[in-house]
């Protein structure tokens, strides 16, 4: 029997988590494309479950590049050079060695597109299952994003009757507060509030896009077929200019018996951003300039690109006055959208495109995985006409998980395709080649929120996010309920027939 | 399109459940052992996870029942009968008809034992696997139980070194709180809270202890061999008395290099109802009576019955002046125990066992499925000295799940054995052949908090029971943590060396 005296069983020994001891540069700090065995004997210690204080990623060997950070963010902030930030010169410069305010920026609009995985009810035994778990007012302090500066102006819906079988949730229950919409995300806006404008430097509409995390059978379910945007009611002439039409099927459908997606997606998020740039685009006293600004990862990345082509195309990026808005897309994971012509006819308009993605993710590559942008010229002129014939958009800003001293080495596409390890990628990255520095306190932990990511000796369950009692809640009466959610405010705008008929004829 | 205008936008019709506009005494009166068809049929527009109130369950067809158990219950109160009710003369006369006070005490203690498992950390991925998600003196206002009349006096460890391997849940991570250390239950002690005192008529000890719903493997782990106690250090003379050694191993086995295991559930249950008969049995003013009342379901009603039968053969059921303290066990889906002289020395001890069974339930079934109390009584007396020869102890109250016209006909073997939903049954029995009708408020979706049970019209998610995030909540530097759980407190008394050297050595 052990010889502790029982008055000193304050806490048993098994408790006692060795502090990490460990050098701090040794933790977080990697060479990249090291082997995964020294990563793995290098933080074997460390447990940042509960015991890592943010004061652990103040490191000293790559001080260097922290240095080199703090001074470029004291030299050029947010407010000076968002222009830059948001791909005026596509990119140049900002991408290697990484911008600091740039990766701040991406995995800020990051966070936002997670958004739309954090709110979303997946659970096919709630009776809102496919709709947002809260309301729109409360979307960003509900998911405890308190300091976001921007505020929900609208939800967005799209209908399940497309040809797109796993990517939507749909409720077990026959009694349901939608049987065909699913919650899509959201436009939201950029607040008033002084330390919003002087941090952001212009007003910022910002329109989020969920896509999916799981069921990647998506992919295979695309029709992999391009068909020209115009002939889905794009403003587009030009019958060349072509998109997936699984893509395009689920921006433009509705379902005129469903009081949330009687409006197809692409007509709820035309007619705010309309609002917002009329309300906005000509202010008066103390007017900020606007931004518009798209983001999504996945299939969401494929609908942020969509419609930031959509808003240009429609000239919704003008103001009254004529005043050129710029539009830029940040994709998290995004597949290719459509062809050559697309590409080049987003290039013409002028929105710009930045998509992260981690190499090893299946998903970019899809669809047009043998013909592609990548191969070589003459083919793809040969090609070009072709309906498989794909092309990506933009700058691409690769990243690979196998640089993260956190991360598991060898994972399922899923996971290899999850958005909180692509922000966690960014937090670390610097540019190729360089270390893999965390660079905020962003906390590692919220990789495992949706995934089995994390290395195991960091004790961070996996897929932890889930609500308490599947949302279930105890009433005055002591009974179990799954409490009514939705509201008519997530609701479409009233003006949005008037808003809809402008669109359709521009005075 | 649809027409409606989009000012009356109020809610979508989708989500106009109706409302449950059937007669009430059709949903919840239900002949028993009718067709689960015609449940189905009567039952199949309501919906009681958000729409049914409480008034729902105010019927008049029934109201005979009613009246009935309200006019048992204003006439002899659980203050007056609760001799009776612990089982004084084996309940004869109370269980057909089912008498009120009686039905309301076994879903009280049932609760109690349900407590074990709402408490319990079942997630191999937390560091405290294994342990109770709440320290000892919040356990009841965690579970939201806030009129208990109970404070929890001692929490009850196991050690899983023994030969239960499918029983016990263990961390999939190498520091934890215990490597091989169970929460099993709690000792509890009514207090003196003046509408306590009141309605339970005297000073009751309750004893719970935890079983397991899923993971039925351990019935077949069962060694399945019947030993004598007074091997197992049971201050028993008699070597023909036996019980099965796979309980025994668990309620004497003992870890000396683990803090919680040091010392057995026996040795943890023995001293500390000594310590509680001390310092209750012989008060002076406004001293009460004392009961000792021990619950359990499933392995949790074995470990019940073995307790309550060593308290009472250790004499620890007597007061300093010779009172004696009746100790009842209140067992649900629990197995058999020992063989026939465990029953008759039991019986000969006074301690009262009433076990409510779902008849579909195999557990109460096991051991002994082939030689048991129901085999011919020249077989069993033939059989007697085998060591496979089983037999139950005390009162049986048999229900039966197709009763309910909440429930699902036809269920798996753990689903059967579940207890939220013997506790379900318990609240519409009324007797033999009675129509099945709830008696209380009590929730029925309580019983899908771990099972898959009620009818899929109620729309109650199943396994709902879950917490948020898995336990992980946020920290000040906005780090996702597994907070620290485990208190001193939770550990031994400490002056349980002294009581047990009493124990071992009487004055």
């Amino acid at each position: 029997m052990a010889t502790i005296p029982s008055q000193n069983l304050l806490l048993p020994h098994s408790l006692s988590l060795p502090k990490p001891n460990f050098s701090h540069s040794t933790l977080i700090t990697f060479p990249a494309r090291s082997s995964p065995a020294r990563a793995i004997s290098r933080t074997d210690e460390a447990s940042i479950s509960s015991k890592l204080e943010p004061e652990s990623y103040k490191i000293t060997t790559a001080e260097d590049i922290r240095r080199r950070d703090r001074e470029a963010k004291e030299s050029k902030s947010l407010r000076d050079t968002w222009r830059k930030i948001q791909g005026e010169d596509d990119w140049a410069g900002l991408l290697n060695p990484m911008d600091p305010v740039l990766r701040s920026e991406l995995i800020r609009y990051g966070e936002l597109a997670q958004a739309c995985y954090d709110a979303f009810d997946f659970d096919p035994f709630s009776k809102y299952c496919g709709s947002c778990r809260f309301t729109r007012h409360k979307l960003f302090d509900s998911l405890g994003i308190f300091d976001s500066g921007y505020e929900v102006a609208r939800y967005l819906y799209a209908t399940s009757n497309i040809n797109l079988p796993n990517f939507f949730s749909k409720s077990r229950w026959s009694k349901v507060w939608s049987k065909n919409a699913n919650w899509m995300g959201y436009v939201a806006v950029s607040d008033d509030v002084e330390s919003t404008r002087r941090r952001l430097g212009r007003r910022d509409i910002a329109i989020a896009w969920r896509g999916t995390v799981t069921r990647l059978e998506w992919i295979a379910d695309l029709k992999d077929f391009l068909k020209p945007v115009s002939g889905n009611g794009f403003r587009c002439s030009d019958p060349a200019v072509k998109a997936e039409s699984g893509f395009l099927d689920l921006y433009t459908d509705k379902d005129t018996s469903c009081n949330f997606s009687k409006f197809s997606a692409r007509e709820q998020v035309l007619t705010e951003v309309k609002r917002l740039v009329e309300k906005y685009g000509d202010e008066e006293d103390g007017g900020l300039d606007l931004s518009i600004t798209v983001t999504g990862h996945s299939l969401g990345g494929a609908l942020a690109v969509l419609s930031a082509y959509d808003v240009a195309e429609m000239g919704l990026n003008r103001t009254k006055r004529g005043k050129v808005i710029p539009v830029t897309v940040f994709t998290y994971g995004g597949p290719r959208v459509g062809n050559v012509r697309f590409k080049e006819r987003m290039e013409e308009l002028g929105v710009k495109v930045l998509r992260v993605v981690n190499e090893h993710d299946v998903v970019p590559k899809s669809p047009g995985l043998f013909l592609n942008e990548r191969a070589p010229h003459a083919l793809m002129k040969l090609a070009g006409g072709l309906p498989w014939c794909y092309c990506h958009v933009g700058e691409e800003l690769p990243l690979d998980h196998r640089n993260s001293p956190f991360l598991k080495g060898s994972v399922d596409l899923s996971t290899a395709h999850n958005l909180e390890a692509l922000l966690h990628l960014l937090d670390g990255y610097h540019g190729k080649g360089e270390r893999f520095v965390l660079s905020s306190g962003r906390d590692p932990a919220l990789v495992n929120k949706a995934s089995d990511f994390l290395k195991e000796h960091f004790m961070v369950p996996p897929n932890w996010r889930q609500d308490a009692n599947k949302g279930m809640v105890r009433n005055n009466d002591g009974r179990w309920i799954q409490p009514d959610r939705i509201r008519a405010e997530d609701h479409h705008a009233p003006d949005i027939h008037h808003l809809l008929s402008q669109l359709h004829h521009p005075s």
